[in-house]
């Protein structure tokens, strides 16, 4: 587990976009594993407690998301199973199995790279959320997008 | 794995049933465990291939719905990740997570008991199911429902 300390006096960071890296770096890993590069992280105060990266081929498995896996560690890792003061960044928008997970878990923040426009949740419904869950798209977008174009187009 | 045998000339058997007697047992071990009494067969040509019960309180882990267990292991049982011959039978219409898994198992068919009015997906929309899946609900619709009941009138 990575701690970030963050000295006084320090340049201003993004800390967003810092997360949002780490969840890059998983995903990364994921393409070069041959599976949809999607990765995830779940930081609570500053330190990164859940990690996760596409595993549905290995595992044949299609709940093995980025984010289910990242939700399971992170619960292990708090010895409870709601992430009330915790933030998921996620390469790409979470699909409506894992949007659904989110609910459950209660999470703070969701934190996503690029838009899914044809599997993320909120081509479906944004109510899928949990009225507490704030949510950030965008950051880091056309580095994640750019990553799943390359695996998709290697695939044809 | 349990395998039936229909005989030649049997009386006949109301099937779905049958199958949601099976996952009715997975929902009393839930209960007995003090867990939300929901359970879950996966059936493939007369075959249970997959089974699970809510395990999220002895988990510590949202995503342990009995759904989700039973889509595992009957992938690991067939050694791929679709489910397109398969019948899911689940005591409890699936929730938002649970229906949204079953979207990427292409599963042929998912036969309820009881309907969840609150967190069942069709609160939110019918869309998160796979168009080729077919959804049968109220099977076995009371004795689900009074299990479920019983269960949040002791937890008062």
């Amino acid at each position: 587990m990575k701690v970030y300390n963050f000295e006084k006096g320090a340049a201003p960071v993004n800390t967003d976009e810092m997360y949002m890296k780490e969840a890059y770096k998983l995903a990364q890993k994921a393409y070069e594993e041959d599976e949809v590069p999607i990765g995830a992280i779940i930081v609570s105060q500053g330190k990164i407690i859940g990690k996760g990266y596409n595993l549905t081929e290995r595992l044949n498995d299609v709940t093995a998301h980025a984010e289910m896996q990242a939700f399971t560690a992170a619960a292990n890792f708090l010895g409870g199973k709601y992430l009330k003061d915790c933030t998921l960044y996620v390469t790409v928008e979470p699909c409506v199995m894992c949007a659904g997970a989110s609910y459950w878990t209660q999470i703070s923040r969701i934190v996503y790279g690029a838009k899914d426009d044809k599997r993320g949740y909120s081509a479906i419904s944004s109510h899928i959320i949990h009225p507490k869950t704030e949510i950030v798209g965008g950051v880091m977008e056309s580095e994640c997008a750019e990553l799943m174009k390359r695996f998709f187009k290697s695939k044809r």
